[in-house]
């Protein structure tokens, strides 16, 4: 399924957060990841980011597709996803 | 239809995005937003946006559904909607 992950999490466990994420998602904003991912590897993410994240404050919101062709994206302004291969 | 807006915005720009976002969508987390919209007010938003926005720095995604049954939306630690008519 493909899947938009999006986090809000403070500033000291962002750096562990961003590296988890990455090993399953594409990087493409801030914040924000997608891309396709099977429902096991999507709960090993979650269960990962809930070692990770302090639930009274932060949050993960992941919106789920059965397929990518249903959502359309468009990118205004700049396009992060080309960093993805320096960071 | 159904959208999913996420920016991410120069700190001096960030109010200005967020009180427009807001107009027309359901704020659900820092940067990100939900919603129905029509295309029209869609395109309204958006070239709004890009009055406030730094194309070369600032960037915007906009994921669009025709259905929002079709994405299967999860929150994993705090719920931030609730904070939407504090705010």
């Amino acid at each position: 399924m493909y899947v938009i992950l999006v986090y809000d999490i403070g500033e000291k466990r962002v750096g562990k957060m961003l590296k988890l994420c990455r090993q399953y998602l594409n990087w493409i904003q801030n914040s924000v990841f997608e891309g396709e991912i099977t429902p096991v590897k999507l709960k090993e993410l979650l269960a990962k980011s809930k070692l990770i994240i302090e639930p009274e404050t932060d949050s993960i919101i992941i919106f789920k597709s059965r397929e990518q062709k249903w959502l359309d994206k468009q990118v205004i302004g700049a396009e992060r996803n080309t960093l993805d291969t320096i960071l």
